[in-house]
């Protein structure tokens, strides 16, 4: 039988082209999130599967886990996404940690989907964490960083909106204001989570059959409609406006202006999926008419190391997937031009592989980083697989440059050539890995 | 319930002290590969099972894969090795890619084992693949590649040696020498490569006992004995002596100390596990007492992606696996010390969080990695806070600095301060983040 080439359903090779433009995402991630203090961590790929349940949302939990029995019948689930992992993480350490800790991972993580435009089977996630600081500061800073990230991939303020919410607000509205039971406002809280899915007249219709008679007839349903509506807090009736929860969502709006954060709005409508979070939640909306929906998000969740059966600890977090992220560059434009890293291709003339050998240890010493060819074919059909390649440059050796210690080093894009010692070129290669090719006309 | 603060068995958490020696490593192991010209590639951790099975070492695809059905009953096996698929990648563009091709990746491997020292149920492992080249070259280079990463570990010469062994001298020496058939190869093989595993008397009685009455007779088991005995090439009988396979050896050996590599043996006992191997198998052995076996190991493997329908390339290549090699590092005293990437710990003194903002702007800006406290808590409970965490410098930030530009840096490590504006002070942070601490007394 033959073999497939193609990897599973919903998952992606990462052939070197592919792999380079994910460094580049994920180094950018990491050059901003340690600019705020974040750190590293990482956590196994497969928990055990209690991990997961009743934390994730219920439809991830049902419907999209990777689970199965290990050899030794211990029942185990590729990570749906790394928040259980790291609270797992902080409670197992509870007491020793330095609080407040910053964190950053970005795992794959797996969920049996059905593959489409922005969502495939297997992803990856940055996941950005602040554990130990209960005041708005933590929610501030974890918009701020999601934002910076944004703009440190270049992106404009009207390539992007971040959309913010508050379920305690959302809490009191249900409870408080519209008068709803429990059940009521879970499944009214789920409904709204699903609107921009479904048309709006059938949102509508189901929204109203979650009401009560009276609360119908009391014009509850327009309420609710109206309230979902809100572009602005400042339009929220008097007793909600000086509700606690929406003076912090102003406190919280005032520090994202001092930080120099325009792009985003209150949206009522914005519930966050998962059921642990607690409060803040936002969300990063690209504008683009391609791609128009929600990028990524996060919010507080102060629940969730508590239930490892230690102090809660209140936290913040948001998660960037890579897929919507790499939508988002492309319809934006934003993409740089990536090379590979080998800066020349070692042609060999002649039978000096073995000759050569110190030549190549001296390069490399000095920072060259070389692919030598040794196949032995034509230096022609060398120089046409290092063209194919994108290296930049081919370095020529055989029995004469042996002799005298100067190689020709040829430019494979202008095809100029010049002939230097080993200093010489490595200096000249160098100088183009960090500048680019300088134009002489200039 | 309570639920488990403890990883998966076998597996590990990488809290961030952890993360950054597991950072270490591959950044080593990147910087060395692409002196080489390797470029990095990836693919999913999730395979089609039939990928793995005949392919793989029997024991490993029987015992210690982690299989199970998907949502839509499709059998997919999480990988035990990442060789099948770059073989599959391969194959996939087997006419568009140039060859040579150098691949590299550091993926995350499970095997369902019983953990001990050196032994996990997942672990990384770095695997370095080229493909398309016949020649001796391609071996040399993977041993090369494969020293060249121990060294810039630092590690002695005599902190390890490489065994090397041609697996068509075997078949050679069990074919012709021998006159074994194919079945008798086969079993002989299998136990060669366990015999480090048993006792020596037990396995000459395995061995005895492989052989047929007139074998045994003609003295075969001594003749077998004496050959795994054997520790140069140079020592085998005359006829073994000048088989190309030898020859080719020779060839490989003369290279490797051509190229500065000076220990390596030949050890006819090495067969290395992997069905797939064709040629020259070489493996890494840690020296040190304390651990004193193979850390990582390779080889050719001609066949592997001419098994997907495609016309077969010419491959070697190794796996290094991160948990041999932290015991190696740790066992040789070899670890550098590691500091958090954070420069410097922002302490505010009293409510300046919002009027702050813009000089965290100005800080990061200009490259400086900075974890505000903003827990609002006393200034020295933050300063306890930053040395708990191991970072070098405290930036004090109150109404004063704000008003004049200029903010207390602080060595923790010292105790000495100083005061300048931005600027300044991120050029002593960067300093430190690049030089180290200099010591003044000098």
């Amino acid at each position: 039988m033959t073999l497939s080439t193609q990897p599973y359903k919903g998952s992606r090779d990462f052939y070197p082209e592919d792999k380079r433009l994910q460094k580049y995402m994920f180094a950018t991630m990491r050059k901003v999130v340690e600019k705020f203090g974040y750190e590293e961590y990482d956590a196994p790929i497969l928990e055990p599967t209690e991990l997961f349940a009743s934390k994730t949302s219920a439809e991830i939990v049902n419907e999209q886990t990777y689970t199965f029995n290990d050899r030794g019948d211990r029942s185990v689930t590729i990570r749906t996404e790394m928040t259980p992992s790291v609270s797992r993480m902080v409670a197992g350490r509870r007491q020793e940690l330095a609080y407040p800790i910053r964190w950053y991972s970005i795992p794959n993580i797996w969920r049996y989907e059905r593959p489409q435009r922005g969502r495939l089977r297997e992803f990856w996630q940055l996941n950005v964490d602040i554990f130990g600081i209960d005041g708005i500061e933590a929610d501030h800073e974890a918009i701020l960083v999601a934002d910076s990230i944004m703009r440190e991939f270049k992106a404009k303020r009207d390539m992007y909106t971040i959309k913010i919410n508050s379920r305690q607000l959302m809490d009191t509205l249900f409870a408080d204001y519209l008068k709803l039971s429990n059940t009521q406002s879970h499944a009214m809280a789920q409904l709204i989570d699903r609107m921009h899915k479904m048309e709006y007249a059938e949102f509508v219709a189901t929204l109203d059959a979650l009401f009560q008679p009276n609360q119908r007839e009391n014009g509850e349903t327009e309420l609710l409609l109206n309230f979902l509506n809100l572009k602005t807090i400042n339009d929220l009736p008097g007793e909600l406006r000086v509700h606690p929860s929406v003076l912090e969502l102003q406190v919280l709006m005032d520090l994202l202006i001092k930080s120099g954060v325009t792009n985003f709005e209150f949206d009522p409508t914005l519930m966050r999926g998962f059921e642990y979070y607690s409060d803040i939640v936002f969300e990063v909306f690209d504008t683009h008419p391609e791609n128009n929906r929600a990028m990524f998000g996060g919010g507080r969740y102060d629940g969730l190391v508590g239930l490892f059966g230690v102090e809660p600890v209140p936290t913040v977090g948001f998660g960037m997937g890579d897929v919507t992220l790499q939508n988002f560059l492309e319809s934006h434009n934003l993409l740089p031009e990536l090379r590979t890293e080998t800066d020349a291709y070692v042609i060999l003339i002649g039978d000096v592989y073995e000759r050569a050998q110190p030549i190549f240890r001296e390069f490399r010493k000095l920072g060259a980083r070389l692919a030598v060819d040794a196949t032995g074919r034509k230096p022609d059909k060398q120089i046409k697989t290092a063209v194919k390649k994108g290296i930049h440059y081919a370095i020529f050796i055989g029995e004469k440059e042996l002799a005298d210690g100067r190689f020709v080093l040829k430019n494979l894009i202008s095809g100029s050539d010049e002939r230097h010692g080993v200093e010489r070129t490595v200096s000249i290669i160098k100088d183009y890995r960090q500048n680019g090719e300088v134009d002489e006309s200039d």
